[in-house]
């Protein structure tokens, strides 16, 4: 293979949420997925049948005849998992937000091919608004992986490893912990027989919101008010569930400061 | 006016962020706007122009000849604002999520005409989907309260004041929480020259996520995976941020216990 080829043929390590919205997109785009290598035999088999590819029961085997090798798997097992597979001179690249691109070190060419977004099963999204956040270790694959990327996002960025990380760990923030949010608001209406559904136009609002408005302008609600009655009074009806209360007593506190500090 | 007659025309106390939303879809769904009554001068005038009301300075005057009276005005507020006001039999409601209706037992009649939703006057929003929360003390009057909020909403439910109260504080959480979590991560990246735009498809998605899927099966993430690897990593970076870092913290051990004890 030539370096100024286009990327045509990949392989995944990993057949988990990341791997398998990847491997759609691409697969989608044209992109041939030819070999799928997971410890989750389950998962490796359901990978395979969807996108007609080979499962491959040795790691070593995983960077042959393939123009890129994708380490889909958890974040602490990159430098790892790399580690196992020799060197042929493929290309290959994680999918983590955290690992510096030089966890693939052990290889001739290596990047990272990073989407920024949450992943689930069972989960259809649009790819094309994903950010994709690319390095790697020669300009001609930063350009292969640019082209290769711009067919399935039209959100494609050159990230180095500490910009990188920052995004990941904000991501975790306005996320996950977002989510959790979700789920503790789901825990309390449920202990009061309230249904979830009336929140949903106001989390979709709060999202929407900052697309357009710095987050100091869009805050709202008692904290921002310094409404000291509906704080005390929000405190004592969380008195069963101590945990949230923790929360909410953080972060009230923390807007209170920002606003009237 | 009879009581089986539509509400037709209305008057404000408050001239803010609640009370500037509500009146322009009421404007636009043809409501009469009287007038408008608020200690902010500034505010109160251009609330009047906009809707071709009257400023009243007197707020002893502000329930005369019309059909119901709209108290949007700080939740600390509501119960001093409306024994200031004489009970000339006009229905008065107010629009706060924490007061129970009985803050405006004073009046012979009176409901509550909540809209569960964040406003900011920098931002139109689509009040057709904002779930309203109606309470009233006689059924002739919810029935027309309903009336009136069906012209501006198609989401609107009977909700009593305990349930109410549970919705506005899972309000606060799922969104000032949230936009406070927005806003740190927004610091956190300009501290490193990285764009917040990275992050709002992001950011949409994790609130999309939420309308089908239950909050639980849509959680992921390093402290979802018991990642303790990245957790240490991100805790590290956070240093610099001590506050921040204790929202890291908080969270990230709450979702932890919750899928992995």
């Amino acid at each position: 293979l030539s370096d100024t080829n286009s990327i045509e043929t990949v392989s995944f390590v990993g057949s988990g949420n990341v791997a398998t919205h990847l491997a759609l997109a691409l697969f989608k785009a044209g992109i041939g997925i030819k070999s799928v290598f997971s410890p989750n035999k389950l998962n490796a088999d359901e990978f395979a049948e969807k996108f007609k590819c080979q499962v491959v029961s040795d790691i070593t085997e995983t960077a042959k005849s393939i123009d890129m090798l994708i380490l889909a798997i958890p974040d602490s097992r990159v430098a790892e998992v790399c580690n196992s597979i020799p060197d042929n001179g493929t290309l290959v690249v994680h999918t983590s937000g955290i690992n510096a691109m030089e966890a693939l070190k052990s290889k001739s060419r290596y990047g990272v091919f990073y989407p920024l977004q949450t992943f689930s099963k069972e989960r259809e999204l649009d790819m094309k608004t994903v950010p994709f956040c690319l390095e790697a270790n020669n300009n001609n694959d930063l350009q292969r992986m640019y082209e290769l990327a711009k067919k399935i996002s039209s959100n494609v960025h050159f990230v180095n490893s500490k910009k990188r990380k920052l995004l990941h760990l904000t991501a975790v923030m306005v996320s996950n912990f977002s989510n959790h949010l979700y789920h503790l608001s789901y825990d309390i209406l449920e202990s009061g027989g309230v249904s979830f559904d009336f929140l949903k136009p106001l989390i979709q609002e709060t999202a929407s919101k900052v697309e357009e408005i710095h987050p100091h302008k869009a805050q709202t609600g008692p904290a921002r008010r310094n409404d000291i009655t509906t704080l005390e009074e929000h405190m004592k009806m969380l008195s069963q569930f101590p945990e949230y209360q923790q929360v909410y007593k953080l972060l009230s506190e923390q807007i209170r400061k920002k606003f009237h500090e």
